[in-house]
C-alpha cells in the first residue's frame, strides 16, 4: 500500500496503526470496511471497527494485548471464505487479518512436514512441493484461495477427507497468540500421543474462539503412486446410495466418494465447467481411488461390480489427467454453480450415518416441497456429509427467512437421524441455535467453561459457536464484582 | 463372590457397599487391598481406602456422587496394566474398578463400529469379530489383558500405530461419568468434524483426571487382504536406523516397524518365546506391511533393497502365520522378558524425531555407562517411540533411585532432541516432574485450568499428570473462602 496518513482522531485507531508498522496496514474508513462486513456466510453483515494487517507474530501479539487491555473486541480473519459467519464482526470487532502473514517457512521432506504462516493459501502448499512428489491432503473446495490458518480454525474438510481425514489429522504443531497476548507453542511435531491434554485437537476447529494461530506445522504426504477416477450415473437415488454403502462395506476406502443430485447436476452443467452429465439422471457418483498401481485395477473392478449390482445406467473412467481435473472442477465449483440457476443460495452442512442416506434425502425433498424452495444436494457421500443447497431469491420479501428455516429444518433431520449439524463448515453465527439439536445445556456450559480458560473476558470472537456464556466466566465475573464492591 | 457381610463400622464403606449392590462388590480389608496398591508402575505403592466393583453406569455415577458429596478422593481402574502409575491411589482413594463392566454391547459392521463397556479386554474385541473379517487396530503389548477403558484413559498405542494411529484415532463416542456424578455422552459416532470443541480428543488420554468412561464406541477395521512380515539383522545400530528412515522416506508406511537392540535381544531370547535371533547382532528390525495383495510384494522388494543398501547381514520373511505370530510374541513380551536377565526393570517411553535415532541411542548408551546400569532398547522405530528399559536390582540399596534417575535422564535426552517424554504410557505419577522438560508453567496452568472445568474439587485422581494445581480451581477456592468469610 502507498504511504498514508491516519485521518482520524480515534485514539485506538492511531495506537493500532502504530502496532502494525503504520497507516498502510490498517483500514478504518467505512468505504474500506465494507469488504469485511461478512465472510462466505453473506446473510448477516456487520462493519468492523477496523481491520489491521500484522506482518508477524509479534505484531499480532501486540494488537491482541492492546485490545485486551482496552476492552476492544477482536477476531482473526483469513481469506474470508468461511461458510458459517465465524469471521463476521458482530460486536464491532477489530479484525486481525492474517493475509500478509503468508510465507511458506520451511519444508522438511525427511520428517514429512512443512511450516507455514496462517495466511498461506492451502493449494499453494501442494503446488510448492508437487515437483518433489508430495502434497498436503485436506482439500476444501475453496482451496485455491482459502488459507491454512482459516482451515485450522474451522477444522476444514474436503472431498478427499474420506480417506485422508480432516485438517485436525494433518496438524502437528501450532504457534498461538492467546487472548491475553501471550505467545505459546502447542503440539509436538507429529508425535502420536503427547503428554498432557490434547490442546492441539482442542484448538483445531475452535473457530477462532480460543486463540489466534500464527504459525502452523502440517503433515505432508507422498503422492499416491497411481489414482483412477470414475463417474457413475444412477436413475434412482436409492441405487446410488446403496452403491455408496456397498463400496465402503466391501472394504474399499476410496480417496473420494462424492454424490450430486439432479438439481445440483443442473447447476454444475449450467456453470463454468460442464462435463456432459446426462440431463435426466437422478444421481451421479464421482469416485476416486488411489494407492499402489498394482492394487488400483482390482479396486476399480470391485467398484464397477457394485455399481452394476445397483442398476448403474452408465459408468466411465477418466481417460486423462486433464479429464480428471475437469471432473473435479465441475464438482468443486458446485456451490458457486448454483448462481447459474438461482439468484441466491444457502449451503448447509449436515452429517448423517451413511446407511440413512435415502431416508434423509427423502425428508429433505419434503422440506423443499413444503417451503416451495428448490434444494440441490452435493455431498461427500462416503462420510455422510451432506450439503443441501437451498435456492432462493433474497429480493422476494420473506424468502431469506424461509431459506434459513428450510436450512435449519435440514439440520434437524440430520440430527434426528443420529447425525449432526456440521461436518466441515463450522457453527459460527449461522448454527448457534442449532447447537441445541445435539448438545444439552450442561454440555454447552462445559464447552464455554473451556473457552473461559483461554478467553476469560470473551473479547476474542464473542457470540460465535455457542448460544450462551460459560459458568467459569460467570464465577470470575461474580468474584470481580465482589472484589470491586470492596471485599 | 460369595455372599459376605460388611465387617467394619466405617460408615463410608457401609454406604458404598449399598451403592454397588452389596458387600460382594467391595474390598476394604488390608489383605484384599494390597493387590491394588500399584499398577504396572511398581515403584510407588499406596493402599486405597476401598475398591468397589460397580456393574453399570448408574452404580459408577452413584459412587462418584457419594464420593463427591463426602469429599472422598476416588479414581477409576481397569486391568491395572498402566505403566506410569495412573491408577495408584496416592491419596487413599476409593478405587472404582471397572472389571465387572466387561460386556461387548453391540457390533455394527455396516457402519464399522462396536460399543463396549470399559472393562472389556482389548484383544477380545478383535477375537469377537475376526470371523467376520474385522479387527480393532490399537494393539498395546498388554492387549491380551488390558481393558479398552484403560486404553482410552492413557490413549494407548501399540506396534501397529505407525500406520493405524493410536487409541484416539479409533474412538467415536464415549459415555462419561463426570466428577460430580452426572452422566454425559460425547463424540458423534465417527463424524470427522463435530460442532463445538473436540471433547472426545480432550477426554481420550486425559489419564482418568476429567471423568470416568463407562461406555465406548470404537471404530473397527476390515482385515487387510494380505500381510507380510520380515526380520532384518544389522551389525551396526546406525545402519538399522538409516534403514528405518529410508523405508519411510520411500513412501512406504509399514503397518509396524519395530527395533530391538542387543541387550533387548538377549532378554527376549532368554524368555518364553525365543525365535533364534543371532546372539552377536546389534539391531533387529521387525517390519510388517499390509494391504491389497497385489501391492505387498512390491513393498517388500523395496524394503529389501533399502536393507541391502544399509548393509543388512540377514533378512528373512515369515513363512507361515504361525511363524509371524511367534515373532510378534517374541517382541510383545519384550518388557517382561527383561525379567529373564535382570531382577527389576524400569521402562521408559520417550519419543524423538526418526532422524535423530542414532544420536539419541548413543546418548542413552552414555547414560548406561555413567550409571553403571544396563539399558535395553525396544522401540516403535517407525514413529520414533523409544522404550529404554533400565535394568536394576531393587535389593541393592540405592539402585532403585539410580534407575529412576537414569530413566529421567533418558527422557531429558528425548526432549532435548525435539521429542517428548511419553509416546503411549502416559505421565501418571512417574513423569509428573518431567512434564517441565516440555511445558512451561503457563502451559501447565492452562491444562490444570481445563481440568478444573471438569474436576473443580480435584477429588478425581488428584496428583497425577501435572506437577501443580490449577488457577481456575484456585479462583473458585478463593471465592468459596470469601463467601465462607461472610461476604
Amino acid at each position: 500500500m502507498a504511504v498514508k496518513k491516519i485521518r482520524t482522531k480515534d485514539k485506538h485507531i492511531v495506537s493500532l496503526a502504530a502496532l502494525v508498522s503504520g497507516p498502510g496496514n490498517i483500514l478504518y474508513q467505512k468505504e474500506d470496511l465494507i469488504a469485511y462486513d461478512c465472510d462466505g456466510f453473506t446473510i448477516h453483515k456487520h462493519l468492523p471497527k477496523a481491520v489491521v494487517f500484522p506482518k508477524n507474530t509479534e505484531e499480532v501479539a501486540a494488537v491482541v494485548k492492546y485490545c485486551s487491555m482496552n476492552n476492544l473486541p477482536f477476531l482473526a480473519r483469513g481469506a474470508g471464505t468461511g461458510l458459517s459467519g465465524g469471521a463476521i464482526p458482530i460486536n464491532d470487532e477489530v479484525i486481525i487479518s492474517l493475509v500478509k502473514m503468508k510465507k511458506l517457512i520451511s519444508v522438511d521432506l525427511e520428517n514429512r512436514r512443512a511450516v507455514v504462516e496462517p495466511g498461506f493459501v492451502n493449494l499453494k502448499l501442494t503446488n510448492s512441493i508437487a515437483d518433489k512428489g508430495y502434497y498436503y491432503a485436506p482439500d476444501p473446495s475453496s482451496q485455491y484461495c482459502c488459507t491454512i490458518g482459516g482451515n485450522v480454525a474451522e477444522n476444514a474438510g474436503g472431498a478427499h477427507c474420506l480417506k485422508y481425514g480432516v485438517t485436525t489429522n494433518h496438524i502437528l504443531g501450532l504457534q498461538v497468540v492467546l487472548p491475553n497476548g501471550d505467545i505459546t507453542e502447542i503440539g509436538n511435531n507429529g508425535i502420536p500421543d503427547t503428554p498432557g491434554y490434547d490442546l492441539l485437537g482442542l484448538l483445531t476447529g475452535s473457530e477462532g474462539t480460543l486463540g489466534i494461530v500464527t504459525k502452523i506445522t502440517v503433515r505432508i504426504l507422498k503422492n499416491p503412486e497411481a489414482k483412477q477416477t470414475v463417474l457413475a450415473y444412477f436413475d434412482r437415488v436409492e441405487d446410488g446410495s446403496a452403491a455408496v454403502s456397498d463400496i465402503i462395506s466391501a472394504g474399499i476406502v476410496p480417496a473420494a466418494l462424492e454424490m450430486m443430485d439432479k438439481t445440483a447436476i443442473e447447476g454444475v452443467e449450467a456453470a463454468a465447467f460442464p462435463v456432459g452429465h446426462p440431463k435426466d439422471i437422478e444421481t451421479v457418483l464421482l469416485i476416486e481411488v488411489d494407492g499402489i498401481s498394482a492394487g488400483i485395477e482390482d479396486q476399480i473392478a470391485q467398484i464397477l461390480a457394485v455399481c452394476t449390482k445397483w442398476n448403474v445406467r452408465e459408468v466411465k473412467a477418466a481417460q486423462s489427467e486433464a479429464e480428471r481435473a475437469r471432473w473435479w472442477a465441475n464438482r468443486k465449483t458446485g456451490f458457486g454453480a448454483m448462481g447459474a440457476i438461482s439468484p441466491d443460495y444457502l449451503v448447509q452442512d449436515g452429517v448423517i450415518p451413511r446407511s440413512k442416506l435415502p431416508e434423509v434425502l427423502e425428508k429433505i425433498n419434503a422440506i423443499s416441497r413444503d417451503s416451495g424452495l428448490r434444494i440441490a444436494n452435493i455431498f461427500h457421500a462416503g462420510d455422510g456429509n451432506l450439503h443441501p443447497l437451498v435456492l432462493f431469491d433474497s429480493r422476494i420479501p420473506g424468502q431469506t427467512e424461509l431459506a434459513l428455516e428450510a436450512g435449519s429444518a435440514c439440520l434437524q433431520v440430520c440430527a434426528d437421524a443420529g447425525g449432526t449439524i456440521t461436518g466441515e463448515h463450522g457453527v459460527g453465527i449461522e448454527k448457534r441455535e442449532e447447537m441445541r439439536f445435539v448438545f444439552t445445556d450442561e454440555e454447552i456450559a462445559a464447552q464455554t467453561d473451556i473457552r473461559a480458560v483461554f478467553n476469560p473476558e470473551n473479547l476474542l470472537n464473542a457470540g460465535k459457536l455457542f448460544p450462551s456464556p460459560g459458568r467459569c466466566a460467570e464465577v470470575k465475573k461474580e468474584m470481580k464484582e465482589m472484589k470491586t464492591a470492596g471485599v
